[in-house]
């Protein structure tokens, strides 16, 4: 694993630098350049300079907009009338939503049934269609492609796409730079994982300033199939069981392209169990007064519970996104309290 | 009211803009730069451009620790092992128990016996004494001269000291250098008062730059003392009826020397309901992912009431804490999902 060392290396994967600076002016008058926060709190829990990427605050709740604007950005004018269609559990469904209501473009978003009321919501706020379906039964790029179809819409993928990669790689780019003006180098970034884009996007964008940086991918225990594939090498298929509370983190195996990124550029990957998760989203209410969502918090819960090897380290933590409903997140801090 | 308009007379006044700047320097190392935020949620909403200074993000979770620290680096070395006093309902407890705790200092802290228990606990958590009071019948100010008088300990006061006010108009400073580099300039900024000393170092911070910017205070209905004092052009006293959910925001009267600052360079006052508030942060909540405790939105709450003057202008709105029972929390996030 890890075999890119020398950034010039980076400039012969998918998705390069170069693509990740251009997505980054793309996405400038639109994104929220959110900020790399620091806990005085949190260092002195861990025994770690901890710095906390706080993509919650991003539009639309989560970092899914970057990529989902960068890809619709590059739709041709004569495409856009006939719209995007997308399948999400709800981040990239908000993401492509708004991004798709910035071009003036119909959305239709394919979104499981047991998705959160918020995010259902949200994405039909910004003004997209949205077609359920049964996450233990239907097919859902099958839908969406029949749809696609149907329409002659365009497919904005969730992670496997090289638009959408470069897109979340401006976090990486912006983490990157902001440690420079700081004068630190970081150690390590954790990142959390479901299909991989954002970890690609991710290790591309600090692995260009920063080549020794070990890059971890965090994902739900029961869900850690890019932990898998990263101790065999290969993309396993079938490692997801059980439920998780971490909704965003359900992907089934990594992307063909992310894991083609990944497997040159990520060190490992660690869980976080449901408990861990619900114990950081409270952790984050009191201590860094940020809400985060489940699948947001995994790389604070694997820190939180000593999974990630941060102690006496400079650490970059990926939190993803903060869209959780106010029951769950009210049951979770007062569990907590 | 609001009678100074050129910069230069700033340098008049008993805390000036190179007070200010000092501050900067000496908490630099030890409080968080807390970033400036943008939500295009927000600015769609209101129709306006709105930034949003969170100091949630601060250390301590509030803006207290800015000037809390600032004075205790003024004590000499002499008198520090005496320790400080202090009386707060909560942020400048903590703000002042964790900056001595950064000195090595002894601090007592004398709070009222119903303030937020996150807020007690977190104090004795930086290492403080807390002593409890009778908010109704007790008087805070002669329990924590006593303590001062028999342990020769130096009272660290909420609001009503040079040191103190210049400590918080290091959020005004920066806010100014944060907007001055985007190329903004601010029409409004509001600010939550409870004894005016955020406001009277805010004011000096943004009208070092902006001159012509309007200050406004916001405070919980039924203690705008500072209103009711900026229209009468005295300081108003027994304003406070009834309770509030803003616990921060209890102070009976303006300060004397905030009030002498604050009459120069605020316009007017302006005050958001219980309700209100919690509408504000149950809105922060989804669409900011930021924790807000009551008194810190009050300025939320006035925008969002339509209290503000903002449609079409660019506004400032301070954040101040977030230091909040999950308890609470929880039930306004639900009564208003």
């Amino acid at each position: 694993m890890a075999s890119i060392t020398k950034p010039s290396d980076l400039d012969a994967l998918p998705v390069t630098p170069a693509d990740i600076a251009r997505a980054a002016e793309t996405i400038k008058p639109y994104a929220v350049r959110t900020p790399l926060l620091s806990s005085p709190a949190l260092d002195a829990l861990t025994g770690a300079r901890i710095f906390l990427k706080a993509e919650p605050l991003q539009r639309t709740g989560s970092f899914k907009f970057r990529g989902a604007f960068n890809k619709i950005s590059s739709i041709p004018p004569e495409a856009r009338p006939a719209g995007v269609v997308a399948f999400s559990s709800g981040n990239h469904a908000q993401g492509v939503a708004a991004a798709a209501q910035l071009f003036g473009m119909p959305a239709v978003i394919v979104m499981p049934s047991d998705s959160p009321v918020t995010k259902r919501e949200r994405t039909k706020g910004y003004g997209a269609e949205v077609v359920l379906y049964d996450r233990d039964r239907e097919d859902r790029e099958a839908i969406a492609r029949d749809i696609c179809s149907q329409r002659g819409a365009t497919l904005v993928p969730p992670f496997d796409d090289p638009k959408v990669i470069a897109g979340q790689g401006t976090i990486g780019r912006e983490v990157a730079a902001d440690l420079t003006a700081l004068g630190v180098v970081p150690d390590v970034v954790a990142v959390p994982a479901s299909g991989g884009g954002l970890m690609a996007g991710v290790a591309i964008g600090i692995r260009t300033a920063f080549a020794d940086c070990r890059m971890i991918t965090v994902e739900p225990e029961g869900f850690d199939d890019h932990a898998h594939s990263f101790a065999s090498g290969h993309r396993q298929h079938g490692v997801a069981k059980g439920r998780t509370i971490c909704d965003a983190l359900m992907a089934p195996n990594p992307g063909e392209l992310t894991f083609s990124i990944n497997r040159q550029l990520v060190a490992a990957g660690t869980v976080a169990s449901d408990r861990e998760v619900g114990e950081a989203m409270a952790f984050a209410f009191r201590e860094l007064k940020l809400v985060v969502e489940p699948g947001g918090a995994v790389g604070l819960a694997a820190l939180l519970a000593g999974r990630l090897d941060a102690k006496g380290k400079t650490a970059v933590i990926v939190l993803s996104g903060g869209n959780v409903d106010a029951e769950l997140f009210a049951k979770l801090i007062v569990a907590s309290a």
